[in-house]
């Protein structure tokens, strides 16, 4: 590591989905020689999924970072649209040494620039969006693309924690870590990609999502245009 | 389910471990049907980890909930040891359907008097402190002795989460989530049990933890003590 300490930055914001940021957090702030920090747009209390996270930090008030991390939310694309906080990740992911997120929040990142020409995770469910930001969606757990680290769908940001843990403070940290925190994964169901639901669990999922689908997809054209514009 | 909504009640407390709680939080607050409590020993804010959960509600003020699950923590045993959390724990717990811990959680419940006989499931490097509180150690992910389902260390909270859930909501909504939150594990290096970690690996986290484990041993005797002369 080229300074002390490694500065880890979550960007947050109301209406994430709590587990994108958590599992990382839980992992990456156990990091020797680093420090986390949590900021938001507005700094102060973040409500998500029924928790509210205090203290964070604002966007603004931090100067710089080592690695950022933009979780996802079923609301990404209302994120990708806000135009102080995606230039606030642009700025951020600009001078970070790694730029990574979770879920769907590569749509963000997406949205702000940085993905353009990268291979990249995303939600499955959301994932044909990346493609609109430049990106080439990877239907991998985790990818890597140079600098940028991308988790698939919530639960994968932990397999995403311990491959960038790997990369920055090496394996024997990382496997320290995943013996502490005993992440030796047992799911009593395969539901847990589309390829392995059954075709009744995976129709049931996307009549759910189907109303939003349409908006979603509305919203990343939206982002995308005014991507375009800029760079 | 017997009476709607089904009430899930999360007892935290500063310094658990966060991902014990936020796994289990994400998955199950996602019931259809149900509803989620965040409760502490004092109410408002609990500090975990660098993270802060604002709003909670205080244990006192719940009436009564059908599941009670209590995280764990490094300091698991300083709360087993302090008599409110514990006598708090004793009501919930002696009136919910269903009785659950994660990790060190089932330190709690034992102080608590709530593990007498019955098969528990803990983070690896404590279990052997379950028999102190007459529970009989199980080193399987996810255990159910009864109503009393308990989790292994921390990670283990998600297959806890989704074992509950179709207990209680029945498969499907177990495995429609799992799909939703992409929970297809693939971790990149098979060190999350001491049966797998290299001796090198698990021989360094012994010596990290060894200094607390002295203490930890004391204080679950002295939890112990004081359960005897309750019950």
């Amino acid at each position: 590591m080229s300074r002390l300490p490694f500065r880890i930055l979550f960007a947050v914001y109301p209406g994430m989905t709590q587990l994108d940021f958590t599992g990382p957090h839980q992992f990456l702030s156990r990091m020797p020689g680093s420090e986390t920090i949590v900021a938001s747009l507005i700094g102060g209390a973040v409500p998500s999924e029924g928790l509210v996270f205090a203290d964070t930090r604002r966007l603004s008030d931090v100067a710089g970072c080592d690695l950022l991390c933009v979780p996802g939310g079923l609301n990404a694309l209302d994120v990708a649209l806000d135009d102080a906080f995606v230039a606030e990740i642009r700025r951020l992911g600009g001078g970070a040494r790694y730029v990574t997120s979770v879920c769907t929040g590569s749509l963000i990142l997406g949205a702000a620039g940085l993905l353009h020409g990268k291979r990249a995770a995303c939600h499955w469910a959301w994932r044909h969006l990346l493609p609109l930001f430049g990106a080439i969606p990877d239907e991998g757990r985790v990818v890597r693309d140079g600098r940028v680290f991308t988790g698939g769908g919530v639960t994968a940001g932990i397999d995403f924690a311990l491959t960038v843990l790997a990369e920055i403070a090496g394996a024997e940290v990382a496997q320290t870590l995943q013996l502490g925190l005993e992440y030796a994964p047992a799911p009593p169901f395969t539901s847990g990609r589309p390829e392995t639901a059954s075709p009744k669990i995976l129709a049931g999922y996307r009549d759910q999502i189907a109303p939003l689908l349409t908006r979603r997809e509305a919203q990343a054209r939206e982002a995308a245009a005014s991507l375009s514009l800029i760079s």
